[in-house]
């Protein structure tokens, strides 16, 4: 098994995802080590989502889950890098297909791209 | 300006760093408020060392700065992306371009491809 430094950051580490085609960065995530092993074992991405503190299997409500197709791990061991396929297009709760879809620009952000789905539907009216 | 939040994360946001022309992840930092405003205002990557506790311009002692050519926010106000232009062609203090220099594979890390330069001449024998 790999070992990750989970000491140094109190148990969570960041994970840089990105679509594994067009190397697009789609969101940035955490992970505790009961993620990590899920991950690894399921093939499919598995975060610690802070704001529920729980394990969130990213796409169980949705059903657009993340296969994992290559990770990698940085120099000091603290950062994980998923390259996934993102099923359904979107990997933003917002409906966009990446979470980064505000660029800055001449001081104010600038919303670049359209939706690829309209999240009431997806998730309904008050939640995500 | 542009307000990102935070607050809620004990001051300091996770910041993706890309390679602006080919996508591929170089790193990842740490900016609190004051490394993020000295980077939208030198346009040169400057981070908060969470190791050194202090303000971190990228390449400050190398010479191999990072000039940044886009920066996204995502969401939820609570990460950073840059895509930058790297100096000397080496984000990482081991000499690769990137610290994603390691894959996972059948349970084990593999090296990937050959540093940039050898740290040992660009930073001497015993420091990073």
């Amino acid at each position: 098994m790999i070992k990750l430094d989970f000491d140094k950051t109190g148990g969570l580490l960041p994970v840089v995802v990105q679509d594994y085609e067009t190397n697009e960065v789609l969101m940035l995530a955490f992970m505790n080590e009961t993620a990590w092993e899920a991950t690894l074992s399921t093939n499919k991405a598995t975060y610690y989502s802070r704001s529920r503190k729980k394990l969130w299997v990213k796409g169980e409500s949705s059903g657009n889950v993340q296969n994992v197709k290559e990770i990698r791990i940085d120099c000091d061991d603290d950062t994980i890098l998923l390259k996934v396929e993102q099923v359904g297009g979107a990997a933003c709760h917002m409906g966009y297909k990446s979470c980064f879809f505000r660029k800055v620009e001449d001081g104010s952000l600038t919303v670049m791209g359209k939706p690829v789905f309209d999240p009431k539907e997806v998730y309904g009216e008050t939640s995500h």
